[in-house]
């Protein structure tokens, strides 16, 4: 925090700094994890690049089909620069090119790694003025913008790395949890669901019952995470309230979980809000087998899908050939 | 479990061998770990002392002035050992001796001393022909008997010892949990909370909002415990369901709790479903003064109360001079 910038001073630019980053997606509401446990995955990431502009304020360009607005208040990345320029002299502008790899909607944290990417990459350019906690608060409204509300389950993973505990979101506390090697496999069916409808269709109230298994199911999943203990960690990736309501909006969503874990698979559940699916695996020749599960399975349902076999993401946000000049464009 | 004996053969008892054990109190529902967290403390403990006898069946001798049943099915001890010899040979007979300084109905698990202490002193009779997890399992009948619900909060503390996770209690799965040293602070205030009270003034269903604040405290907790992080065992020592509603059964609660962790507690909340309350503290210095603050609230309270400084106890239920001969009546 002692680092932060003097509001009142003119900054002085390096105008010829340029940052690149990838910004990986990340799998939020990790089945028992609903609203606090989120990762990041090493692909696939959005590309951006950031520098210094002379006209304060924010230029977007946007380096991809996506068709997504570039008034940085309605765009997630831009929202989540002008939270930090709040806390910047008033002189700084930037210019961020993004290049969305992770579609929209998908379910994996695009929104987050926008969000996330940028002030992560603006951070750097600020010769890292920043904490990560901060940069989770400025990315938080770039979710605010996305989704309506302002949550940190794929923010505090895409720049925090690893597997991420948020224990509270007001104060917010992030907390790093540690994790044995993990292999993940997603599936994206080419279908839209809405977080709006996702939401909606949860019951505000649940039986305490219900609750109590979660949260047994939870202490396990930290516990197992922490002690590397596999099997702790697949007894304990079950979701009891969640995931029985949401998973009618994914078609073939029963099936996969069940053949995933008859293919090895120690478990998994819906990424975010859906409609992507993640299963995680100790091995990368089981991670393989369940995506040929995946995908075989939306095969037979005559459903466009994408599979990734990827791992878990410790480093968060990663800064890539930092000063480029051959490929200024991504 | 292939230790077990064989049923359809007689067991060869040695009458000469006594085994006499110290089963610790336990703090079950901890805090936010409503159902799945408990511990064991070093103090108080029960004096327990087990031997064959001659007569198949159960002879139980209270050494002590609760006048409780000595009917084993009607008596917490008797019910866990009539479980364990549904899998043991018909001829066999056990004389048990139990001299509670456990109160009864304090909140610090007194059933589950007796229950937990009689089957793992007649294992150690049976040269440990059975499993931890299947004490816990015989000595939950006790629970039973105590309370009509089959519960392990206080039953694996007391046997596993430490700090232990019940992620699930059907199928049963208990999770010892690694925990840094800490101090322990137990007031019990002379007022008696029936436990079916304790259970029916719960609501059945309540707001998912809560039960994720719960969770996210409940991961935190399990966190900072295994990463041995103070300041996140203490963010995280907070329920936002039992307590609020449990505590105003218990005079004095909510100050106990404010001054408590104004003399430097971690934090803590009702012990079991009370009236006993425990604080958690890092030094013993700061457990002494949370003693005293909760002694000068209960006797400006005109309350008898008893306090306890004590630690964690690790081991669970101890031998002791496992073969008296001038103490065998304890």
């Amino acid at each position: 925090m002692e680092n932060k910038l003097d509001l009142n001073s003119p900054y002085e630019m390096d105008f010829s700094a340029i940052v690149k980053v990838q910004a990986p997606a990340t799998v939020a509401n990790m089945v028992c994890g609903f609203d606090i446990l989120g990762f990041a995955v090493n692909e696939p990431y959005d590309q951006m690049q950031i520098r210094f502009q002379e006209k304060p304020g924010i230029t977007i360009i946007n380096d991809d089909d996506y068709n997504l607005p570039t008034d940085p208040e309605k765009n997630v990345a831009g929202a989540a620069l002008l939270a930090m320029m709040e806390e910047l002299p008033s002189n700084i502008g930037f210019e961020l090119t993004i290049k969305k790899l992770i579609k929209p909607g998908s379910g994996v944290g695009s929104s987050a790694a926008s969000s996330a990417g940028a002030v992560a990459a603006a951070n750097r350019l600020l010769h890292h003025c920043f904490s990560k906690q901060d940069l989770v608060r400025f990315a938080m409204n770039g979710e605010k913008v996305a989704s309506g509300v302002k949550h940190a389950d794929n923010i505090a993973p895409c720049i925090y790395g690893g597997v991420t505990l948020i224990r509270s979101i007001f104060p917010l506390d992030i907390v790093a949890l540690t994790a044995p090697p993990l292999f993940v496999t997603i599936v994206h069916p080419q279908i839209e669901v809405k977080t709006s409808d996702a939401r909606s269709i949860l019951q505000q109230k649940v039986l305490l019952k219900d609750a109590i298994k979660q949260w047994g199911n939870i202490a396990g999943l930290v516990a197992g995470l922490l002690q590397s203990d596999y099997a702790l960690i697949g007894r304990s990736l079950e979701d009891v309230l969640i995931e029985p309501v949401r998973s009618i909006l994914i078609p073939g969503f029963d099936q996969i979980k069940a053949q995933s874990k008859e293919a090895g698979a120690l478990g998994g559940g819906i990424s975010g809000s859906g409609p992507s699916i993640f299963m995680l695996s100790e091995t990368e020749a089981t991670a393989q087998k369940v995506a040929g599960v995946m995908h075989q399975i939306y095969n037979n349902l005559k459903l466009d899908h994408h599979t990734y076999v990827t791992t878990i993401n410790h480093s968060g946000v990663r800064f890539v050939d930092s000063f480029i000049t051959e490929d200024a464009a991504l």
